[in-house]
């Protein structure tokens, strides 16, 4: 069966029986729909004196293009949690519209460990993405109709940071000339569109921690310099507050359900390059509030997501995570040591790939918490690869779980379960994070790039250095900062797989989002706007009479 | 009190409420928040055997900038059936967010006749704008994905009359170059973003009976030509399954609720100008099924909204209205007789202007239905004044009401009800349309432009004649058709008021929406995307630590 298959078989309880569960009341949430719901923030001001839950972020190894299967052990893992007796509530990233037109499909993980219902998911779910789109949008018009109505702020042209943005996969939009024929229609300038994920909106919305905090990180954004090169923001156009108004809804965390009826919340989706890559800091806290163990994921691998959740989200929300899991196949493993049919045992080549994991755990363990590694288990997975793996890490006094959760759903993460109980178990352990803030932008990111990464050494680039001496002078020097870099690789070069060494992160440009409140270093080319395949998957998703939808993965 | 202020008193009641009044089971709806729900289509199944209530549509004279009070008037005649003793629901258009920041604020009627939630319905709502939004720009992005692949179709990239849409308004975007930067991104090339509302799966969507109906017109919009200038339509993309996929919610109407507690349907706004400007058909139909009086508007004045409500609407749908309401106000009416100050009591610019009403009256009565006149009242009005009015029209045998709606509620609609009681008692009286569609497309935009606007003769352009030689050679003759000039005048020229007769209307281009089922002629250009003004609302709107909106009008 396939992924929507398993996923429209399901018994779905009504979204209020999952509320009831959680012990909201009837005021604390609004329905979407009768599987869907939006949670009211005023459940973090009723809860503020309650003792929070365990925080878990489950990350990944470096990925090959089908993904190791994050999502699916953050579900299974919930579901294993509530199935063996413990309260426990996933707090997810939202999915993005574009990316299922194209090749990837869905992001509500597979087989038996799913979110549902991953159509409404997948599609539109609550609106949050079109919300920020808007918001995002906004903002971009008003910058245009500025230009137009006399330019009283002075915004330099050709300096003009802030973009537009879609959900949908539309690569024609990267490069585009607007503000054509004439007069009426503005000043002609070049530009481009993003896709919503890669909106600052999307980052604020996930790193805020209510409402004003919104309106101000929003009116903070720098969307361009003025003639004297001295940075504008989006409050010298005064409409912080409308676009807030427009993410009314959309701050608010959603509730949906796993297969087995266990609570998730699903809730913001930061691009993990160019932003943080984690879900919001508002539906984190909200559940861990409402249940013991909390799973979390961050997106790419865990020099990607997992830094920044532990170095940007962890420390602006005031967080303390209790472990780390980081998800790993036979396959992956493989392929980083160089195999090619990874569908056939190799021991040769699964020796030589768990460099790579060990390099993850090594990063992993310099933030002071536990490490676990969870098997993803696949079909082609030979018993005495598995051995291997788990003697390996457990030789290096890493405590090593097979996960078959996308077989078994929570039933097949029971070893993950009874490590991460034992794990957790411990008060007191604190998290440290890999840099203090007082240091300067550069060496922050040469200490990211070196300890993380591996690198040798960082090289700036001429621009890049005279922007973080602007930026310092601007009082952003304070900021954590987010290296945007390829994911194929712990290195900045997609071609280096398994534990590259000595090598040079090249950092081309700095770009500041001072109202999310971080600072973003380029290492390599990022597209910020995907592109569709030939075949797009679009042609094979349909709508039946009933509403039924097919063709969706 | 403002607007908002009056619509966040009111007791509003919970949405599972309305829904039992009117008869629908729990299965039958799904909440969107305590106010909002969308309800399944499968009611119009449960009910295809009961006889449908009355249809009532309103519409009203030709328009002065801050418009005439149609809304006002639907919803609190709606109010008004429900205060004495009858059953109805209003079918209302849904607005679009874009103007919302401009100038125009928001389109839930007015004073104490509005729909509510307001600030959620001129926000996102139930996200059904949004979604029209992402099927239209899939169709976009995979058209320009069509050209990068290898252009199998032989689209001709200067023949492409498929633009993208966002709800916003952004002027810089009515004309971009797109696909710049070189092969990765695409093939340059003009183009073009309209506002959602002018998309035609907006027209789609409302002129729809059922999902597969959705579907097969998606399939059948015509996106371009290929390099011989056959037609191309979205089907040869095979995407209007994915494309109809994105609207599975959006095509259930939204039940919402009147300041008194009364259902009302709020359900797609399509253009009245290059679309047919009404509601939805399922919301109509559904309105019909479960109400006895059924009150619905149509965009802009008579001679644009109501012709079309009347002449594509009706037909498509096999409706039969049994009334139509023009409404008037003392300060429209002056206007069009040349007054300047409009609050001051004067009896020969008000004379002058009733050749406007009269020619509306007169337009609509060529219908075979009643019709009824409702003069919305304005502070200023003096008895004088308004008795003129009515002695006029009911010197003409029409029925005149005097509605103070906006200041009393539904109470203030009790005369208009009496009368549409009454008007409406007769049964078997049959709505004929203005034209039989077997009529050529000339011969169809000239008996409009002639019988309806008072136009002397009608000129094509060159390409608009070839155009319709061409579209009765693809064979879309029948097709009824849908002009669209300016709303400010019954002519084609927005600086003749009153009464307009001998003009030459110009039609300067013809274009078709094969998937909604009509011909546009253009008669003079149209603006399909509005820009902000210096000081856009956005400025005024903000939100509050609870969440709570302000400075929405």
């Amino acid at each position: 069966m396939t992924d929507i298959e398993i996923a429209q078989r399901a018994r779905l309880l009504k979204i209020n029986e999952i509320a009831e569960k959680i012990g909201l009341t009837e005021d604390e949430y609004e329905q979407y729909g009768k599987y869907k719901a939006k949670v009211e923030l005023s459940v973090l001001e009723k809860y503020k004196d309650k003792k929070d839950g365990k925080l878990i972020l489950v990350t990944a190894i470096t990925p090959t293009p089908p993904g190791e299967g994050k999502s699916t052990v953050s579900v299974g893992l919930t579901q294993a949690f509530n199935k063996f007796g413990y309260n426990s509530i996933a707090a997810l990233r939202e999915p993005s519209l574009g990316p299922v037109f194209g090749i990837k499909g869905g992001a509500t993980g597979g087989g038996y460990s799913q979110v549902v219902p991953m159509e409404d998911i997948n599609l539109h779910f609550t609106g949050d993405l079109h919300a920020i789109t808007a918001a995002h949008n906004l903002i971009s018009a008003c910058i245009d109709n500025h230009l137009k109505h006399g330019n009283e702020l002075n915004i330099d042209i050709t300096q003009i940071t802030w973009k537009r943005v879609l959900d949908m996969n539309d690569r024609a939009l990267r490069d585009i000339v607007i503000g054509m024929g004439g007069k009426a229609n503005g000043i002609p300038r070049e530009s481009s569109f993003q896709i919503t994920v890669a909106s600052e909106i999307m980052a604020i919305l996930c790193l805020s921690n209510s409402i004003p905090d919104l309106k101000e990180k929003i009116g903070n954004i720098i969307f361009g310099y003025n003639g004297k090169g001295e940075p504008l923001k989006v409050k010298d156009l005064k409409i912080e507050g409308a676009a807030a108004a427009l993410l009314k809804e959309a701050i608010k965390p959603n509730l949906v359900q796993t297969l087995e009826n266990t609570p998730v919340f699903i809730h913001g989706g930061p691009f993990a390059n160019i932003a943080h890559g984690c879900n919001s800091i508002l539906a984190t806290k909200m559940a861990l509030k409402l249940s013991d163990y909390v799973v979390t994921e961050a997106g790419f691998a865990a020099d990607l997501g997992a830094e920044k959740f532990l170095d940007i989200k962890v420390r602006k929300a005031g967080l303390n995570p209790n472990a780390i899991v980081i998800v790993a196949t036979i396959r992956a493993l493989k392929h980083h040591g160089g195999g090619s049919d990874l569908t056939l045992e190799n021991m040769e080549t699964l020796k030589a790939g768990m460099a790579n994991l060990d390099k993850h755990i090594e990063n992993m363990q310099k933030y002071g918490i536990p490490v676990v590694v969870a098997i993803n288990k696949f079909i082609t997975d030979t018993e005495k690869e598995i051995g291997f793996v788990k003697e390996h890490c457990e030789k290096a006094g890493v405590k090593t779980a097979l996960c078959e959760i996308w077989e078994k759903g929570g039933e097949g993460g029971k070893e993950l379960v009874d490590i991460l109980i034992d794990e957790t178990a411990e008060e007191g352990r604190e998290y440290k994070p890999l840099y203090e803030l007082d240091l300067g932008i550069k060496e922050k990111i040469t200490k990211i790039a070196m300890e993380i990464y591996g690198a040798g050494n960082v090289e700036f680039s001429d621009k890049a250095g005279k922007t973080t001496v602007k930026l310092e002078k601007l009082g952003y020097g304070n900021l954590p900062v987010c290296i945007s870099k390829t994911q194929k690789s712990l290195s900045d070069n997609p071609a280096l797989l398994g534990r590259p060494e000595g090598f040079t992160v090249r950092i081309n440009e700095i770009r500041i989002s001072a109202g999310a409140g971080f600072i973003v270093a380029m290492a390599g080319e990022i597209i910020d706007m995907p592109g569709l395949p030939k075949k797009p998957a679009a042609e094979l998703i349909d709508i039946d009479k009933d509403g039924k939808i097919n063709g969706l993965f």
